[in-house]
C-alpha cells in the first residue's frame, strides 16, 4: 500500500464480517433470558434491546445497565507517552468513562454508579506510578463531573492475555430512569422532530485503529502538527465529551428528549440507530473538529467514507420535539458545549440525508441489530 | 527451580505487592464519589465498600453493581482445546458469569442483569464458529441457571492490547436487594453464628497461574491424569458452581444470611473479609476437591499455604444464625449443592482456626481494604 492511497477501516485491521454473525447469535441467545426477569417480578423493556442499554422495569422506575470497553486508544497514550514523557492516563480514564456514560445516558438513564475494569498485561503495569495514578485521578475527575459514585473494580493481571505493557480497560455503568416518563428508547420519535448535535471534542475513542494506522505513514508520526503547537498525537488523545451534564441539565429545564444517538462507531450512520423508518435530513452539519479533518485528507477520505465512520466534530445527537430545539442546544452551551440545531424528522424511507455534504445513508448502510 | 522445589503464588507471577498500593489509592478516591448519589436523591450503603459488590440505597430498595473478570482460565481452555480438539469455551463462559454473579450475591442481592465483555486479540477470533457458539451457548445456559437477563455486552477486537488468538472475558451484573432486609454486609453478622460451607467444583477461577505454572512441571502436561480417565486439564476446566440459585432459595425458605463469603483469590483468608474482630472456628474441613489435592502434592505446599490461596473444596461461605445452619445446608443440598455446618463465629481477635489442619491465619494475612 503506497503511502497516498486512500486507508479504509477495514484496512485498519477490523473486520465486522467475523463478528457480527456472533453479535447475532448473542443478540439472539440474550433476548430469550429476558422471561427470567418475570421470576423476579420484573420485566425487560423490549424496546431497550439493540439500544445503547439495557433497560429493566422494577417498578418505581427503570434500572439501565451497560458495560463498554475503551477500544485501542491506550496505544495512542502509550506511544506518545514515550515521545513526550508525559502521562496520558487522566484524559484515557475518562476517554473510559465516557464510552459507558455516553451510552447509558441515551435511554433517558442518570448514571449512578460506575464500576472499573483495568486489566494489565502484568502487575508491572501498576508499578509505573505516574501512570497509575493519572489514571486514578482522572477517573475520579470523570466521575465528578458525571456526578456517579464510582463503585468499585477488578484491576487483574493477565499476564499471557493482555499484551506485556499494555492495559485493557472498560467500564460499567448503573443507572435509573426516574421518574419512568425520562424513557427514550424512540417510541416518541416522530416526524416533525429536530435533531440537535452536540460537539465533539475530537475522535472521542471510536476509530484509532484507523488513525493509529495513520500515523504509521505520517513521517513525524505522532509529533506531526496538525496545527501550530498541537501534534496529531496530542490531538487524538483530547478526552472524549461527556454528555450526562446535558442530559440531566435538559432534565431540570423540563425537556425530555424523545431519543438519543451517541456517535461512535459507524460514524453518522449511528444517527439510523432507531429501527423505525423515517428520514433524517441535516440542515447545518457542525465544524470538523481539526483532528478529524486531518484525519480525512491524510486518509484521503471522501465525506461520505469520513461521516460514515467518524464523528466529525458531532459527538452525540438528541431528537426532540421541534418546540424545544433552541432551548435544548442553549442546554448543551450552557453546560460548556457547543450545539447546534442540525436538521428534521420527516416521514418517509428510512435514510439519513446530510444535504450540505450530498450524503445520503440509506437502512443497508448500517446492521446494528 | 527444580521440578520437586515448592511451587507458590508469586512465583507463578502475580506480584501484589505491585497491584494493592495502586488499589488502596483508587478505593479512596471512589469513595469519595459517593457523595455525588446525594445530587439524585440517593445514598451508598457505606458498609459495602470494601466488600465483594457495591450497593446503593434508592428507597424502596438497594440496587446492587459489579464487574469481574474470568482472570486466565482461557488459556488453559486454548491449551486444551489444541491438545484435544474440543471447545471448553461454554464451561468458561460459566466461570465468567460466576464471578461476577457469585460476588454481586454475596450482600444479599438478587441478580437481575448479566452484560458480556468479550475483548478479543483480534476479529479472527470471532472466526472460529465452534468456539464461539460455544461461549454463546454456555453464557446463555449459565443465565438460565442463575435467572438472571443477558443484557447484552461488548465484543471489541483489540489486536495490540489482547494478545493474537486470546480473549479477555469479563461480566458486569446488576441486581436488587429486594425487600431491603435482604442486605448482608456483615452488621448482623456476631458471635454464636454458624458457618455453612457450599461445596465447589474444583478450582474455580482462581489459582489459575499457579495451576499453569504446575502444568508445565508435569510430564503429561494437562493430559496428566489426576485419577483414570480423568485429565488434569479437563479437571482445571470444570465449570465454577453457580450460587445465586442457592441464596434465592434460601430467601424463599426465610433464612435471611448475616453475612456471605465467595471465596475466591487468597483462599480461605476470605473467611476473615468482614472488618469485624470475631474469631471463626472451622470444626468440619469439607472434603478437597481432587484437582486441588492433585494441585497440593505436586506443588509441594502444606496445608497453610493451600488453603490461602485455594477454595480447597469450600466455594462459598454462608454466615447464619446457629439456628438455621442445619437448613441452610439442607436448602443448599436441595440445589444441588455439597455443604456442610463447618464452624461457628466467637467472640475474641480477628482470626480464623482450621482446627482440624491446625491452620490460623490472623488479620495480618489478609489486606483487601
Amino acid at each position: 500500500m503506497s503511502s497516498t492511497a486512500p486507508l479504509t477501516y477495514d484496512q485498519a485491521g477490523v473486520n465486522y464480517d467475523l463478528i457480527d454473525p456472533l453479535k447475532v447469535t448473542a443478540q439472539r441467545a440474550a433476548a430469550a433470558t429476558a422471561s427470567h426477569l418475570a421470576s423476579h417480578g420484573f420485566s425487560e423493556v423490549q424496546a431497550s434491546r439493540g439500544e445503547s442499554a439495557y433497560v429493566v422495569d422494577v417498578g418505581p422506575f427503570y434500572v439501565a445497565s451497560i458495560v463498554e470497553c475503551l477500544g485501542t486508544k491506550t496505544l495512542v497514550a502509550d506511544e506518545m507517552a514515550k515521545l513526550t514523557g508525559k502521562s496520558y492516563f487522566a484524559g484515557i480514564a475518562q476517554d473510559t468513562i465516557a464510552m459507558a456514560v455516553n451510552d447509558l445516558i441515551t435511554v433517558g438513564a442518570t448514571p449512578l454508579v460506575v464500576q472499573a475494569y483495568w486489566a494489565a498485561g502484568g502487575s508491572d503495569w501498576f508499578g509505573d506510578a505516574q501512570r497509575a495514578q493519572a489514571l486514578v485521578a482522572g477517573w475520579k475527575a470523570a466521575c465528578d463531573t458525571c456526578q456517579v459514585a464510582w463503585g468499585g473494580g477488578e484491576t487483574p493481571a493477565l499476564a499471557g492475555i493482555v499484551e506485556d505493557g499494555r492495559i485493557d480497560l472498560a467500564a460499567s455503568c448503573t443507572g435509573l430512569i426516574n421518574p419512568k416518563e425520562r424513557l427514550s428508547v424512540g417510541d416518541k420519535l416522530g416526524p416533525g422532530d429536530a435533531i440537535v448535535l452536540l460537539a465533539s471534542s475530537g475522535i472521542h475513542a471510536n476509530g484509532l485503529s484507523l488513525a493509529r494506522k495513520l500515523a504509521e505513514r505520517l513521517p513525524q508520526g505522532y509529533l506531526t502538527e496538525i496545527e501550530p503547537g498541537l501534534t496529531y498525537g496530542e490531538a487524538l488523545l483530547a478526552p472524549t465529551a461527556l454528555y450526562s451534564p446535558v442530559t440531566e441539565a435538559l432534565w431540570k429545564a423540563g425537556i425530555a428528549p424523545h431519543y438519543c444517538a451517541n456517535i461512535t462507531g459507524h460514524g453518522w450512520r449511528k444517527l439510523l440507530r432507531h429501527p423505525s423508518a423515517l428520514t433524517y435530513r441535516i440542515h447545518t452539519v457542525p465544524p470538523k473538529t481539526a483532528v478529524l479533518d486531518f484525519i480525512q485528507k491524510q486518509a484521503g477520505q471522501d465525506d461520505r467514507e469520513a461521516y460514515s465512520t467518524l464523528n466529525m466534530g458531532a459527538g452525540f445527537a438528541i431528537f426532540v420535539k421541534a418546540a424545544a430545539a433552541e432551548r435544548t442546544a442553549q442546554v448543551a452551551r450552557d453546560c460548556g458545549i457547543a450545539a447546534w440545531v442540525a436538521g428534521t424528522v420527516e416521514a418517509g424511507e428510512k435514510q439519513l440525508l446530510i444535504e450540505p455534504l450530498g450524503i445520503r445513508f440509506s437502512e443497508n448502510d448500517l446492521h446494528l441489530r
